[in-house]
């Protein structure tokens, strides 16, 4: 399909698409003429994906970019590029202070960890966006004087391992390797508002109930 | 006790508090003398809570102000005010489209809270926020082609609901209403990082056992 009609289908503007495709988002079309390129079908999901990330996902330009070229990289197996993509995704981040609150959060992450069994692998490195952003807001909570240990944490990591288990299911049923990777980034963070959202949903539903 | 103290105690700077003072985020300490105040425990918590909705939160100024005043507005009764103070936190917005995908999202939404039993009450309705928002997502699933139907969003839901139990017993241990909804604006904010981040360290995990 020419442009036109990749604009058409995907609901981005040309000017945005070419935007995209000298940032490097988008791969370039196979050049039919001077002035003309086709593009084809995995341009089109490439594109939708690109602008869910940027438009739902808030993730910033040049995060995009790393992500879709961390997807790409062949020269990783498929577990390394998994990660790579996903890691790539930005973390909110809070402030990296060194006060006795960041040490009692290190200690009750440390705890859940071993209580959830996830004592060794990926993800528990404290150089990884998620564990770090984990430990930060743990601290938050316990300079807020909030109930934060092991007890309360450990429902959280019971119920983010049964999502995990969805998850995956889901980036499986994809046919491909290059699929599965987009849809690993696709789902992580388009399915963070959906938890996020129902999670708000379902404390208005509690509260009514209760009060 | 006094301006420096509040600042020591709370680790933030006296130029920050002074700059909340001014934008009503602080209430004013008790004058002393025509330059001094003394400030109490009531304004080290306060002042604790505004600066984790700012700095881990990510919850812009304005927004944090009428969080505040919803959360101390006395003419509601404590469910209103619960849900007036969780209501005015920000949530990320998605494009406000109208294209079958959005349709589509509405009635898989729909489908979803019939089947979690969320079938009237708050939060239901297309203004919430946070369904907009549940909307959006799930219509942008939609248009990847990635799989999003009730049979997909259940889990996410029922975890949800289970959350939200687990949640609103740790808002019913704070003994005084303020202190309520103090502690429901502070765990709804920040244990988003703490799910997000658990859920993501479970991807890694789950994908390292399965590839």
């Amino acid at each position: 399909m020419r442009l036109a009609e990749l604009s058409e289908r995907s609901g981005v503007s040309t000017a945005t698409i070419k935007y995209y495709l000298r940032e490097g988002l988008l791969q370039p079309g196979r050049r039919v003429s001077a002035t003309q390129a086709e593009y084809g079908e995995g341009h089109l999901r490439r594109l939708r994906l690109v602008r869910a990330l940027i438009q739902i996902g808030g993730v910033p330009v040049a995060a995009a970019r790393e992500v879709i070229a961390a997807a790409e990289d062949e020269s990783l197996d498929h577990h390394l590029r998994l990660g790579a993509a996903t890691r790539a995704l930005p973390c909110a981040e809070g402030p990296a202070e060194d006060d006795p609150a960041v040490e009692t959060a290190r200690r009750s992450v440390e705890a859940l960890l071993e209580r959830l069994g996830w004592s060794s692998g990926p993800g528990l490195d404290m150089l990884d966006p998620a564990h770090r952003r984990l430990v930060d807001s743990v601290a938050a909570l316990t300079r807020l004087g909030y109930p934060c240990g092991t007890e309360q944490l450990l429902p959280y990591g019971q119920l983010a391992a049964q999502l995990a288990v969805t998850d995956l299911d889901m980036v499986e049923e994809q046919p491909t390797p290059t699929g599965q990777i987009e849809a690993a980034v696709a789902l992580t963070v388009l399915y963070e508002p959906v938890l996020l959202s129902l999670r708000r949903m379902a404390h208005a539903q509690e509260s009514a109930r209760r009060f």
